[in-house]
């Protein structure tokens, strides 16, 4: 969809969206039964809810294409991952809650050992405790870029954040990692002219943390990956004209959902301190996007039981959504993870969507077989917020 | 979906993806049972495999639109085919299996009859026999072009190919054919500049032609049709990053694998001995296209029980398919060929994919009716390929 498009049907209304993103949502039968998660979880919340809404699959990216969780909740929040790239350096600084702005350029940063020539020989320095990487990131802030702000901050074991801010900068950058031992790290060279000068400044930073690091084995060098610039989205409140806030007790979706410039609310650590925020910021927003984490961290674990649990956890939880009466409730996820592989997949994700106006299909069971033949169909996840703002009666006619 | 996007996702794995086109594969109800050849047709093996595959329709073209062979296929092997138009020309040089090479330049030649003036009498020549067409194609061998190598091949009875081979030649030339009697083969025009040399050279091969065939009537002149370029396509087995051959024993379609770069495989004349073929070159490659005509010439002939008879064919050889064990099985068609309309169709043709993450349907019959309610939904034939690429982990992540 054209969002300047969407953005001259959006009008004002009073109405109350919820979008519940229950991340790594769809999985696949296990052999010894033929069911899926979602077929054999208890979840009598979610199948009442699915027999009065309409129902679908949603694809993220494109048949066969396994999303990431930038794309996956991009294609959520109605844009084309496609067109809107996030690469891995931003999508790092995301993840520890970095307040990124538009045009900065981050990448992913490891502490290394080198020998006395400066050969890598452990490309993660012996996974140094935590505690000493905050030490060693106090230590690089010293360093001050010519025409750049560098901003460093340490994310877990030997691995940390360069954030580098300033005008014209550029993430066409190349990694310093060769991804070998015995071989020096490589200067970074930029991939078109536009970056040449963001180049130079990096590779200052490099020869002064060399310096800065020299006596401090096995963390005496660094290594750079995943440059790339924060991209310059459309904000979802301005195509949507209404006040939109998410809720997710995980860092990275808070990012993403900044990235899009939602409102990110402020919530504990768990799925009901999550629950209970929206309950007290009901009124202020119109839009809230909510985070489920635990069905993607029991798939990616392969632990189809815990992945049940999960879900039946979700279920529990949901009556407190409905309580709030939302005009529109839709629940799906941003990619599949089936249990059974142990990773993300590229299987289509079901989706439910309950309004007044939804109108009415066969799907009385909320799982990917029952989906698969809802009213919704299977459609991009882009489709899903233009038919969450018309069940919400937030979109003019098209045309006369 | 963009061919370079996954290209950059394709990875080497050992899993093994077998397509199977059954050329032709969907039917339509017989208005006097209101079963389809597929429905009517004992096909034990296809519906349980269907009832542990993911099932849909594709769609070849758009909404419709009858694909011809060319465009069936292609959109198989993943190709938009219109993006990838393939002319009539370079077909029936597939078609007798002649080896063209990437800017060749092919036509369809037809022997005719002209009066003393010129003036056509019969466009076909009164379909001479094959017999005569191999001794005269010999004897307009002896025509050579000025900057381009000129190729003729019979094809049967008063058809032959002519191939044009060289530097900078193009296809964009009228035809000599008026489609009328009474009037002389128009010359060839050059439709765009770059064609001018081209004209020039087509039209003093003519003029030899004439000359050579004067006292040959009935075939005492021909005429020329169809003038295309072999398209040049980005390569199937570059793409998807694997050894890719294809099994056919009729000519079309190993012309037609070959113009996409798959190897093709020396095969018998029937099914079995194309079974037999993938069973012994197993080990060589990673991906199979194996072609099934019996359907098509059924559904062309409007002969329903034939049909039927085709598909059951089929369905008996299916074991020896699955004893190999494929971790990614496909089986849909390139187009439908319904008995009662005795000729291609646009309805959108059964397609199932099985495999150990293809996930669960509703599903349990291999038929039109059953696999319209399938989880692939109706799709775009081009979004199998990515869709057999992922079940067979072929495919990395898109995005972090």
């Amino acid at each position: 969809m054209d969002l300047d498009l969407l953005r001259g049907l959006a009008q004002p209304s009073t109405t109350k969206i919820v979008l519940c993103s229950l991340d790594g949502l769809g999985g696949l039968p296990r052999p010894e039964t033929g069911k899926s998660e979602l077929e054999t979880a208890r979840i009598p919340h979610l199948h009442a809810l699915a027999a009065r809404s309409a129902c679908g699959l949603l694809r993220h990216v494109g048949p066969g294409i396994t999303p990431g969780s930038g794309p996956g909740h991009l294609g959520l929040f109605g844009y084309d991952p496609l067109r809107h790239p996030v690469g891995r350096g931003v999508l790092e600084a995301l993840g520890i809650d970095f307040p990124l702005t538009p045009g900065d350029v981050a990448a992913r940063g490891n502490f290394c050992t080198v020998d006395g020539e400066g050969r890598i020989t452990d490309r993660r320095a012996g996974r140094i405790s935590t505690d000493l990487c905050v030490k060693l990131c106090e230590r690089l802030r010293q360093i001050h870029g010519e025409g750049a702000e560098l901003l460093i901050e340490p994310v877990k074991e030997h691995r940390f954040v360069l954030v580098l801010r300033g005008q014209g900068l550029s993430g066409h950058l190349s990694e310093t990692d060769p991804q070998a031992l015995g071989t020096p790290p490589l200067p970074v060279r930029a991939l078109d002219a536009a970056a040449e000068r963001t180049a130079v400044i990096v590779n200052q930073f490099i020869a002064r943390a060399r310096e800065l690091l020299r006596d401090d084995a096995p963390a005496n060098m660094i290594l750079l990956r995943g440059f790339d610039t924060q991209p310059a989205l459309p904000l979802f409140p301005e195509i949507y004209s209404f006040r939109a806030a998410a809720i997710a007790a995980y860092p990275m979706y808070r990012g993403l959902a900044r990235l899009v410039g939602m409102e990110v609310l402020k919530t504990g650590t768990t799925f009901a301190d999550e629950i209970e925020t929206l309950r007290k910021q009901w009124t202020a927003h119109d839009f809230f996007f909510v985070h489920y984490k635990d069905t993607d961290k029991a798939g990616e674990d392969g632990d189809f039981d815990a992945k049940v649990a999960a879900l039946e956890r979700f279920d529990a939880e949901l009556p407190g959504i409905l309580a709030l009466e939302p005009d529109v409730l839709a629940v799906s996820g941003d990619h599949s993870t089936p249990s059974i592989l142990a990773a993300h997949g590229w299987q289509p994700v079901p989706a439910l969507v309950a309004s007044r106006y939804c109108g009415a299909d066969q799907v009385s069971r909320f799982t990917e077989r029952d989906c698969a033949s809802g009213a919704l169909g299977v459609l991009p996840a882009q489709e899903l917020m233009p038919i969450l703002m018309a069940n919400a009666l937030r979109f003019i006619k098209y045309g006369a």
